[in-house]
Parts: C-alpha cells; sequence; structure tokens
C-alpha cells in the first residue's frame, strides 16, 4: 500500500520480500494518479502497466517513483517541458534513472516540468488549490507527491525549483549540496547550478532518499531498527541562525512574516537557540551572480534549439537567452569566482550555527498557473551549492502551505536532514489529505 | 591555401571575400591529409567533400577545423574513442561546433581520442616520430595541427589533455578558463574538470580563437590592423613565477630539466624578471582531488555504459570507473571544496607575477603507443581551472619536441595570451615542417 500515512521506510519493508505487496503498491499509486490526473496534470506520461521484477530484496522494489521529464529515460519520451523535444526518446537513461532502477525502483512516470526547467508553466495544478501554481520548475514532482500519488519524485533546481514548489504543496522537499546526486544525463539549464533533488513527504523520507541515492547506503534501510542507528536525530539543542533576505520587508505577504515568526516561537519553545544573523556573505551580489550565470549557461544549453525552433520557445524563454546572449563574458567569469569563493566558505558562514533558517518563497502559492512564482530566496543556496530542505510550517487561508527553508553547509547533507527532521517535528505541521 | 609557415589570421583574411581561395584552403587540407592520414591517424572520420556555403564574409570562412571526436556532430559519426559508440550518431551539435559552423568555419573532420578522453590509446602517433605516442587525450587535435592539416583543432581538457599533447608534438595547446568556451554537447568524463580548448601553431591562432569563440569578437579579425589593435603584446617587463612541482626533481628528464632552465635565461637575456615562487597552494592535494573529482565523475558518466558493454571497456577506464565508485563521498565533497578554494584565490597564487611558468611533461613523449603520458604537471591548473598555455621551447634528441607551460588567473585568459605571445617569441622555437 501506498497510504499517505504511511513512511516511505514502511512501504519499502514491507514490499521488499513480498511481491503481491510490491504489485499492489504500484496499483494503489496508479488508480490513485487514475482519478486525480484529470485535474492534477502532475505526470506527462504513465506507462500503460508495472511490472515487479526479479529480485524483491533490492531497496526500492515495489515504490513508485515520479521522474522529472528533464531526466532521459530511454523507455519513455522525454519532452524536457518544451514542444520542441514532443515525442523526443534519448538513447539512454540518465544516472538518476539508472540508480532507480539498480535499487529496484519503479519510474512511476515523467512529472511535468516547466519549459527546460525555466519559466514557462506546465499544466500541473496546486493539489490544494486548483486555481493556483504548484510553483516550478519541479510542478509535476510536488504536485504528485503532495496528492499522495507517489512517496518519492525526483526534481532539480537551479536557482529555486525544488525548494518552492515543495513549500508551494505542503510537502518536504530536499535539494542536496551540489553534485551529491549525478546530474549526468539530466537535461542542463545552468550546469553549474543544476542539482538534482528529491521530494517526499516527510524529513524521513527525503533522509531515506539521502542515504540510498547520496550515501549509498541501502543496509541503512534493512530495518526500522537498521534506521533508527542510520538517522539518530540527536537531544543537544539545535542553534538556527535565521537569515533575512534583503527582500524581507518588501516582497513577504503577512501570512507568510506571521507563520514565519510563529514558527522561530516554536523552535525556541521547543528548546531551540535562535540567533538573527548579519550574514557575512553578500546576498544581493549572490542573487545577481546567480542570474548571471544561468542566463550564460541557459544560452549554451538551449540556445541553439531556440534558434532552429523559435516559434517553439515561450516568451520567458526567449528572455533569458538574448540575456545570455549578451551578457559580457567577464560578469560570468567574475560571477563564477563568486561562487567558488562563496562556496569554500559555506562552513563558515553558518557562524557556529547547527543551520540556517529562512523563508522558501514569499508567501503561499500565487493565483493563476501563469507564473510559478518567485525564486529568489533559494539563489543563494543554489550558487552555494548549500543543501537545503523545506519543511512545510502552516495552512494560509486559501488552504494553502506555507513552508520553512533550513541550509546546511555543503557537504553536511545529513546533519542537515537530522536538524531538519527535528524542527520538523516541533513546528506539528498538520498533514492534511487530498480527496479523490 | 593553408600552409603551415601562414598564419591564421593570414588564412581567413584571404578566404573572407574570396569563395574560390575558401576552397582551394580545404582542398589543401584535404590532400595533405589524404597523403599523410595513412600513417598519422589523426581523424576518425572526414567527409569525402566539404561545401563553402553561402555568405563568405564570416569570420571562418575556408578554415577547415578539426574537432576532438568527444564532441557530438548531427552530421559526422561520433564515437567518443569507445567501440561502444562505434557508429553512433549524436542528434545535436555539440555547442563548439555550432559555434564553429556559425562563424563559417568548417568541420574539417573528427579528430581522434583516446576512450572517452581517458587513458585507452587513440590509433594516432607522434607527426615527429611515429614510435612515439602524440599524448593524449586529444591526440589527432594535436597530430592534425603539428602535421600542416587543419590551422586550428578543438580539444578537451579534463587533467593534461591539451597542454600534453600540444607540448608532445610541439605546437601550442591553449586551455583556456573553465567553462569560458561551453562544454555543452561534449562527452563528459568529469564535468568538474572537463575543459574545451584549442590547438594552433602558433600563440597568434589561438588567440584568434580566443577572441572568436571566447570574446565572441570577429571585428578583432577584420583586418591584419584591427588584429594588432585587439591583441597588443605590450611592452612592460614581463615577471614570471616559476612552480616547480612537487615532482619535479622525480620525474623530469634530463633534457627537459635542461631545456626548461635554458628557457628560463633566455627569458631573463630578453628582459623578463624570473621569481622563484614558493607556490602557496599545496599541489600535491590539488593533484590528490582532481584525481577523485576525475573517479567519481567519469564512474557517474560512463559507469552505465561499461556495465552494459563491459568488453567494450579498456583496463585503464574499468580501474578509473572501479576507484570512482568506491570513492567515499566525504572525500568528492572536499575535493570540490578544495577546488572552490583555489578557484577563487588564483588571482592571488598569482603573487604578482604576470603568469607562472612551470612544464607541460616530465620530458619528450614517451616511446611506444600504450600510454599516452603523465598529466600530472597539468592537474593542478585543471583543478583550478585557470588559463594555461603550451608554447614549444626545444628539440630533443630523439627529434622530438619539447613543452613549456604558462599559466595565468582565473578568467584573464587576454593576459595570459599576451604573455604567452611575448615568451614565444623570446624563445624563438625552430618550427619545422612535417613533409609528405
Amino acid at each position: 500500500m501506498n497510504r499517505s500515512d504511511q513512511s516511505l521506510l514502511t512501504t519499502l519493508l514491507a514490499n521488499r520480500h513480498d511481491e503481491a505487496a510490491a504489485r499492489a503498491t504500484l496499483l494503489d499509486a496508479q488508480a490513485r494518479a487514475d482519478a486525480l490526473e484529470p485535474w492534477l496534470r502532475a505526470f506527462v506520461h504513465r506507462p500503460d502497466t508495472y511490472a515487479v521484477r526479479g529480485a524483491v530484496a533490492r531497496a526500492l522494489v515495489g515504490v513508485p517513483i515520479g521522474v522529472k521529464d528533464l531526466a532521459d529515460t530511454a523507455d519513455m519520451p522525454t519532452g524536457y517541458g518544451s514542444p520542441a523535444y514532443d515525442g523526443h526518446r534519448p538513447e539512454r537513461d540518465a544516472r538518476i534513472v539508472s540508480m532507480i532502477r539498480a535499487l529496484g525502483g519503479t519510474v512511476f512516470g515523467k512529472t511535468a516540468t516547466t519549459e527546460f526547467a525555466w519559466r514557462g508553466p506546465a499544466a500541473t495544478v496546486n493539489p490544494w488549490n486548483r486555481a493556483h501554481t504548484p510553483g516550478g520548475s519541479s510542478s509535476g514532482s510536488a504536485a504528485a507527491v503532495a496528492a499522495g500519488i507517489v512517496p518519492l519524485a525526483i526534481g532539480t533546481q537551479t536557482v529555486g525549483s525544488i525548494i518552492r514548489p515543495a513549500a508551494y504543496c505542503g510537502i518536504v522537499g530536499y535539494k542536496p549540496s551540489y553534485r551529491a546526486v549525478p546530474g549526468e544525463g539530466v537535461h542542463p539549464l545552468a550546469a553549474s547550478l543544476d542539482h538534482v533533488g528529491f521530494f517526499g513527504r516527510s524529513v524521513d523520507d527525503v533522509a531515506v532518499a539521502h542515504a540510498l541515492f547520496v550515501e549509498g547506503a541501502p543496509q541503512a534501510v534493512e530495518s526500522e531498527a537498521a534506521w533508527r542507528d542510520h538517522f539518530p536525530r540527536g537531544t543537544s539543542a539545535l542553534t538556527l541562525g535565521v537569515v533575512r533576505t534583503p527582500f524581507w520587508d518588501e516582497l513577504i505577504a503577512p501570512h507568510q512574516h506571521a507563520n514565519f515568526d510563529a514558527s522561530l516561537r516554536t523552535l525556541s519553545e521547543g528548546g531551540a537557540r535562535i540567533v538573527e544573523l548579519d550574514y557575512g556573505a553578500d546576498l544581493p551580489q549572490m542573487r545577481e551572480a546567480t542570474l548571471t550565470i544561468l542566463a550564460v549557461e541557459a544560452y549554451r544549453a538551449v540556445g541553439d534549439v531556440a534558434a532552429r525552433a523559435p516559434a517553439l520557445m515561450s516568451e520567458h524563454m526567449r528572455v533569458l537567452l538574448s540575456e545570455g546572449q549578451a551578457m559580457p563574458l567577464e560578469r560570468y567569469q567574475q560571477a563564477l569566482l563568486l561562487q567558488a569563493q562563496v562556496r569554500s566558505q559555506s562552513a563558515a558562514l553558518l557562524q557556529g550555527c547547527d543551520a540556517l533558517v529562512t523563508l522558501p518563497a514569499s508567501g503561499e502559492a500565487p493565483h493563476g498557473h501563469a507564473d510559478t512564482g518567485d525564486a529568489r530566496f533559494c539563489a543563494p543556496w543554489s550558487l552555494m551549492g548549500a543543501p537545503a530542505v523545506n519543511v512545510p510550517s502552516g495552512w494560509s487561508d486559501a488552504n494553502l502551505p506555507l513552508g520553512f527553508q533550513i541550509v546546511g553547509a555543503f557537504g553536511d547533507d545529513a546533519k542537515l536532514l537530522r536538524v531538519a527532521a527535528r524542527i520538523e517535528s516541533m513546528l506539528k505541521f498538520e498533514r492534511r489529505a487530498v480527496t479523490i
């Protein structure tokens, strides 16, 4: 079974040695998708049937996993969210896809992405309020997990494409450290910034993904006891450094302000030490560098396709590509140098805190589907390559989730996930279920 | 004409407005290749005919360019130096290939590469002494330029694959700053280290490539006068910092030692200030980090192909992939952090010098074809992403060239090329011609 009140670990342990259970989980996900997809549109492709092949001893047997349609699949069409790749069939699986298969997992379907992971929206709607965006660019992956179709989905983040849709959809998004998960075979938007990561219903679920895909530690999920040993949450008091970005007062909606402050109070009451940081790095400069690298590298990755098929590109993409084409090389190289500098300083910038806490977005998911929301609250951590997690932290009046972003030091994903698990348990987010 | 005593600028200016001259240059290159290729084996594919299409006003019209067979070409087979990709035809051109075409240049053929740009040798021999390796991994590009077939060729360097074959073949190799030239559509060996760069007969020739492909300044090559304005060499005294790597005494052949010391004397007599640097960075640690990143990322890029076709992989590749598979994530991430640190410090590490000078290799090209030579003298600059140039500096007793490596600060390729041009003119390398 793939019930939304059941942890990923419970599901995979139940399926591991029981082929019938594995099949049932996949059928359950399929039934749920059949019921929800007519309006949700999280998937751009799903196979008609699923096989549970061979050894049921592998870690992810019977676990349906949504894969963002930016990652190549040799057995399913891969369209990168662009009509220029309509019906495109890659020669090889992306590395993350072959890792899923090697772990026994099932690629349940390709999830909708914005156009080449930039701003041209996917057809997916927000599962909690259909009039709102689910966020982007990993729109389908976030919505599929939030709607309880799959317990785990693969996303990518170049600026804010995992953390922001996770926040808008009320689930956990985990953007690992840069290159902690292989990006080979995933269409680049901006190679220096692109991260592959995960969506799950809880920190525990994405921590299972971390153990399997980042640490390469399948023994960690062989039993509940092994998992408790592998993922101890610790008991010492947390010190959390609050980073209020430069756009804090200007951009953040009142309900998000209130929710963030309430979250900090709850964490403080739970024993955490909250420190307002005068963050050492220059955040506006980091955002500027992110957008510079993005424009130049997107032009390199997509410019030739756009030149051949300009009519198949969105206005969003045209604007980005022309920015990239016009960008002075020197500005791009200065941006890469700033990136190297802040990455090498990422541990020091924590200033002794266990993690940074900040917002994932300016508020609830915006109304409408043309705009997938503002990514600027995620840009510094994407530039830095630091690991980041969104945990849901409340509901807005429009029945939309709000989020809370936690950021760690480059390479220390394991610690960040432990901190996030403790924050999640303190915030006590009220989980809801999308009804069929 | 494509005579080896003629500069790239002379050739392209002659061809620019003269379609017959452009055709003649291509036919000349073709005749030379037909004569030399039976033993040289620099190319794995050449088209039967070449067209000079349309506008002859573009910068590189009638310029035959060798393209390493690691870069995708939609109109020619692309084999990445591996029998696993025998006859493979990519869907799209690599970005560097589309840039060549947009500039009016002709992809003269695909040059031989070692297996996926690692150590499994190509069939190419050294044009100066057939019993010796041309170096790798850009074996065919270096040999094709050295033999006077093409005036310009595209190579890639992950550790030492441009600078070393340039040294072994007696030509100029230019490895630009990391990502100064787009790598999209070039098969990765290790994405964090892979550089696209150029081979030419002189610093001036690769500086023309820099103007066109890196600076995007076609107006710089519109006339001899425009070029002199664009590429002024300066007259102030150069200060050159000598970096003797940790393997200096242990590995370097006596003839290379003598040649390097003679080069320094010549430069000093020519007015350069030579400073022996106590280089601030930890070079053995940088080499270790380079090999760590290489192994992990090569496994990500090639591991799936190797798993499907193990019999088609060389022993070199099997060893590299198994190292990558076994590498602890933490060590990889520490290596990425060291890379970020040294990259952000690359200007400071020049310690006020105009450039660093060091060796490109331990000596002349090794005898035999099984081993493409030692790349460790190039590793630090590849990790750092700093621009580097090889200029030829003499001949060994075995009629093989020796080289001299010059390294600049990340992003300051223009200055490095000017310094290299002055060093080249002082060293007065005796150019020879491969006879048909």
